[in-house]
């Protein structure tokens, strides 16, 4: 796609955005209810797109060019498919996110300043591998009254094709739904061109591994929520319950070690009495641990874990504040007063007290769904759902105010909240 | 300064904003009185250093190589030093914005999640002429516990010292207060290394002229919180009271033209029959009406006006959503239903309804201070106080709690707000 025509998509957007800034809760969940209907009355049709993906899928997995697990991510069943549309209909369940009033002042006698929710405008989102992706953004994009830009990943071509066909028809069905809120684009071009355009895009949402998040973050000026690594951290204190040490530290490695949220590094206090019996359980669990690591930045996305002895808790948090990629860490102590220091002094998105690194999720925090995990510092941290998507304005009314009373003394603010 | 020195700097702070992350809100409103008394027992030490950049910059002036109004925003008197300390003392009447709890959640049974608002880390402030600013910065940055580099502009060189040094004495003054939250840097090359810190620097604000913010914005990959320009509108619809009309568009534009949140361009709907008797009253009043501008991107700062006739509200909205630089714009109107569309169309962080532009500021807003007006669309917009210099972090508290059992379906979560 030439330069020019991605302008015109960034253009069509924006226009678009404004549009549906504007639009009422229930004409949202309106379209959103007929995406739903529609994706459960064409499920065979995105079937059928899925099926030509996946048998070129299959030869680039006996040529070694795709991995089983990018194969099982790129396939649709109908649990996963029941799942998409679950999704939308959950979205649909939640709150309204836009027009929330934040803040009500009267600023003075009939001068009433009023801070409103509001969408960010267009999202710019990079996904890889899994299809069922754009349902799940598309909804939430939708929700919160923002346009988007998808581009997916190769590999799922006529699936993101199908799937977006089937939205778009429900939009169709929505009367006085703005046009050009969702846009798919297809090329690896395409993202070299949606990274340029910080006039028009707000906001970029990458999906995928270290690699592509590392690229885009390079890459552009706008805004990008996300995060690269995931490299959590288990702390386990002087006091650590030995069996709470060995469930959690299991769970957080074992239960889906490909995940942003599981652990990497295990630090444990030298002076705790049962190191050797929890690595000899870990190892019993399928786990390898490395006691000397090249790196403390490594993430093993498999069963293996660095460990380290550290002499303190102190240590154990300069550690974490050194290496973690600022995603999920936990503590493991009956020490509750070492708990909250650690709570306090780490500086993560999420920090847990014995509780698996796994739970840091939006679905898992009630946020319904969510569009990433961020470990950005500032805008939205940690799962990001809604509220992520929205951002504020200040309206003020008044009845013919100006600020020259208030420079010269003649009126004064008086700041009363309502 | 050597790159290298630079690093260590930021290092340092980085450091010192891990430690006064998690100290308490008394500690950090002693740090403050410290420095608003010191500061008031050192004004002569102040005043003596600001007369000899008074000095120099007379010459500059002389020579036509620094502009009046510079001149006059780096001279401190008595009233600028008292407001400097009221500023401080404001500050420490805020409530702590650092551990207030956004939300909490018993995900289930013993497992509840705590969203706290903590620091951003690390703000790198680069300020011009006003030497006044770093007093303001450094109360807001202790307050919501953040470490700060400060670079000010080099004609208030001796000034920015001496305020710097009696703000470290009233910090060094306050026993338990981690060292290095303030560093002040001096030179140009100190802000091309700054502007490279991604990893130690989490939030950039300048506060300055288009130039420097633009030239800001451009070079670094660390987020940035401000505005460039301040393009800011008043339409004058169909209905509106004339008197309004002229009272507002007369103080957004001559109360202080130099300010960002003054008026650069009107629109006046065709129809409305007071037409030229309003741009006569504003003539009147000294105000340059523009007819036919060669841009409507031209921010005048000074008292010049671009005017345009429109032929609809939805002609000024879009208008305004094309060329307004995203501060803040007005409707004059008695039409309720007319201000209301305008009010939810108009995309930017302020947007009023028969009042003046010159309202968008931290002090009439209520919030104490402001670190800047931000005209981003992700994490902070408007007037930024004490909040948006503050993120949040997840705590969870458990038992050893695991999320197998939850994907397995042996137990369930329930999600109950706190």
């Amino acid at each position: 796609m030439a330069e020019n025509n991605f302008t015109e998509i960034a253009i069509k957007a924006k226009c678009a955005s404004k549009k549906i800034a504007s639009i009422s809760g229930e004409l949202k969940n309106l379209a959103l209810i007929n995406i739903a209907d529609n994706i459960e009355n064409n499920s065979q049709k995105i079937f059928d797109a899925n099926r030509i993906d996946l048998e070129q899928a299959q030869i680039l997995v006996q040529k070694g060019e795709l991995t089983k697990s990018t194969f099982n991510r790129l396939k649709l069943d109908e649990n996963k498919m029941r799942d998409m549309v679950q999704g939308i209909r959950d979205i649909i369940a939640l709150d309204n996110p836009i027009g929330k009033v934040l803040l009500k002042r009267e600023l003075d006698e009939g001068l009433v300043l009023t801070k409103v929710s509001c969408p960010i405008g267009v999202l710019g989102i990079i996904f890889e591998a899994r299809p069922d992706v754009i349902a799940q953004i598309s909804a939430l994009a939708i929700k919160s009254a923002n346009a988007v830009i998808l581009k997916g990943g190769k590999e799922s071509l006529n699936t993101n094709k199908a799937i977006m066909s089937v939205i778009q028809d429900g939009l169709n069905k929505t009367p006085g739904f703005p046009e050009n809120v969702l846009t798919q684009v297809f090329t690896r071009d395409d993202v070299a061109e949606m990274l340029k355009q910080d006039k028009y895009i707000d906001l970029i949402i990458p999906r995928g591994g270290n690699n592509l998040v590392k690229f885009i973050k390079e890459n552009t000026k706008i805004p990008v929520l996300g995060h690269a690594d995931g490299i959590c951290h288990i702390y386990i204190d002087e006091s650590a319950d030995f069996e709470k040490a060995k469930k959690v530290v299991t769970d957080a490695k074992t239960q889906y070690p490909s995940a942003c949220n599981s652990v990497e590094t295990l630090l444990v206090h030298k002076n705790w009495g049962r190191k050797k019996e929890l690595t000899d359980a870990l190892e019993q669990n399928g786990i390898k641990i490395i006691y000397n690591p090249e790196s403390w930045h490594k993430e093993y996305s498999d069963k293996i874990l660095s460990y380290k002895e550290v002499d303190s808790l102190e240590d154990a948090i300069s550690h974490i504040n050194e290496y973690s990629s600022g995603h999920t860490e936990s503590i493991i102590t009956e020490n509750e007063h070492n708990a909250k220091i650690f709570m306090d002094s780490v500086d993560s998105s999420g920090v847990y007290h014995n509780v698996s690194t796994r739970f840091a999720d939006g679905f898992r925090y009630g946020f319904g769904a969510e569009v990433g995990i961020s470990t950005n510092k500032t805008h939205a941290r940690g799962p990001v759902g809604l509220e992520g998507l929205t951002i504020y304005k200040y309206n003020i009314e008044g009845n013919g105010h100006i600020v020259k009373d208030y420079a010269e003394g003649k009126k004064q603010f008086h700041h009363r909240d309502l």
